[in-house]
């Protein structure tokens, strides 16, 4: 039995989906595949509980009476005191959490994430933390970063690897963005209040700018461009913003009250359609010309990404074996129980490379 | 720097383009992966060569001169001396080669096969091997058992190991049928001879019959049900056989010989199509029901089975995150290149698997 314990980071719509889904799937990992997953750290951005026995059901109830106000070496200290493997999983979208990946790599932590900015710093801090990992023998696995549990990290990172070359990466990167422009392109509805909706489901980042400013995407193109090898920066690439000028750089209270100020120019751009058209936000990886480009597009409402539905993300990966016909993958590319998913087969990938612990 | 010593089996079609990617991408693998692929073994069905330098350029001609009568221990042999990471790699598809698995995992092989038969053999033959395996702490690969270089059996082996219920997998599952069937609905051609142009293209399988008859496709269906759990035998399986009775026990060069007698029936099924339809060769995996089922129906043009061109595979997968709208992957599932694509990319996944060896 190999006992892995989990120290997760953010306590929101996918982190507590997540311990839902290991709660859930225990005595299954347990007794079908060798893996005892016991979350022993429970961190939000105030408060932390660690428990050797690891949380229950209770856990909510348990983190409001028993945690701690946060430190930064709260977890390394208890983490010290164990021989088990031990996984930090961030759950969140902070920053500052990222700039922490490589101490939590040096304190022996093997790091899964589906947050996507350690992946799009500088090259310089990606090369590093990769060095760092290697010198360790730590994994890093970020699958969600794109398209939430669908296989397209690990696809590219297999062909790249097996020496394939890779041409381009198209498709609708955001299923946030998927399921507000499928609903925009049908529904005679504003389009702040489907923004607001998908807010409220989850299918956006916690600031709906992150989204819709195109940064969200133009970050999943960066992490596929360093998956395909180029050495490139977020600075690189070319962005459409969304967001009118005036509400960029307000506060996210501020965006929320004024949210209605989007409808004009995106009524405008609808207005513009023909009968058989419909607005796609569209990413485009082109590796052989170094060039990352996101875009809100016109298409035809037949064309495959024009047949998308719901919050379907959708990839066409154009490589030496793929070249006239694309490997295309899609389906649900947000959602909180998807990204969990998602995360936990990331957690299962660590645990089983693992070599099985002998205890005394 | 680790060493992979790689022994192929089967210089076909896969095989020597495997041996061409791999010749290709040395250089590549060694800059970048920190990992030296080396052939040192090569065995067709009669001929075997070993060479503790690996195999060049000039491969056919080396295999040619000083290949000797094949024995079913000349690679244990060698191996033996060695004391590098051994991976058996099967492009051929011996029923008989299958049954010398177990064998090879004893002797310390990692084995990367493109044929399906060792899956789906008796649940009893597979649960052994995997047994075996786990015993002997090696790896068995074989993605491209399913859709050829496409991440379907990966993407299934990962959803249902973070315990996510796998509903059904639906699609076309066979590129080579595929291919055939796309070119019969639309081109004024007898069947048979878009079959041979098939054959020749090395789109179906060495005998034909193996995929017209609905059994390459059954072994699909069989390889990913036991990949859900299920555990099932080909008997279970309902088989559409497309084959006349009167050729389905004929020798293969017979079979050939009278292929034009599968012209009749099939046109007949051609020319009951209304003009939005199309024939389909479909494979329907319902886990929940345990049932497995191959067969040639009738779609409509516009549907996504409908729409797919060249040899594309086509694989829609329901399970609880993806419920209504399915995950869906789509691509090139037949052909030499991506196959052998696929099997360098499973080789390369144990190469990064194994702790490096520290020469003496």
């Amino acid at each position: 039995m190999n006992i892995i314990h989990i120290y997760l980071f953010g306590l929101g719509n996918v982190g507590s989906t997540l311990i839902k889904q290991i709660l859930e799937s225990q005595h299954f990992f347990k007794t079908h595949q060798g893996i005892e997953l016991k979350i022993v750290g429970l961190a939000n951005s105030r408060k932390v509980l660690t428990t050797a026995d690891g949380i229950g059901d209770d856990w909510e109830q348990e983190f409001a009476q028993k945690s701690i106000t946060r430190r930064s070496d709260a977890f390394y200290d208890f983490a010290s005191s164990y021989v088990e493997v031990r996984i930090a999983v961030d759950a969140t979208a902070s920053k500052e959490l990222s700039h922490f990946y490589p101490e939590l790599v040096e304190q022996g932590f093997h790091v899964v994430t589906a947050n996507k900015i350690a992946n799009t710093l500088s090259q310089e801090f990606y090369d590093n933390l990769r060095l760092l990992l290697r010198e360790r023998d730590l994994s890093f696995e970020y699958e969600t970063n794109v398209g939430a549990g669908l296989p397209i990290v690990d696809t590219i990172r297999n062909l790249h690897k097996s020496g394939e070359e890779i041409f381009a990466v198209n498709g609708v990167f955001s299923g946030s963005l998927g399921y507000i422009f499928n609903r925009f392109s049908e529904e005679e509805l504003p389009f702040s209040s489907i923004v607001l909706e998908a807010l409220k489901n989850g299918y956006t980042e916690p600031d709906p700018r992150e989204d819709l400013s195109g940064n969200d995407v133009a970050r999943k193109l960066l992490v596929l461009a360093r998956e395909t090898g180029l050495k490139i920066e977020f600075s690189d690439i070319t962005i459409e913003n969304l967001v009118i000028l005036d509400l960029q750089t307000a506060s996210a209270n501020q965006f929320i009250d004024r949210i209605t100020e989007l409808d004009k120019p995106l009524l405008h751009r609808k207005s513009l359609l023909q009968p058989d058209e419909v607005l796609r936000h569209l990413g485009k990886l082109d590796v052989v010309n170094k060039s990352l480009e996101v875009s809100l597009q016109v298409v035809k409402k037949d064309s495959p990404a024009g047949q998308l539905q719901g919050s379907d993300g959708f990839f066409e990966i154009y490589s030496e074996s793929y070249a006239s016909h694309p490997l295309v993958i899609k389906g649900a590319g947000a959602g909180k129980a998807v990204t969990a998913r998602g995360l936990l087969s990331d957690i299962i990938k660590i645990a089983k490379s693992c070599p099985i612990v002998i205890y005394k």
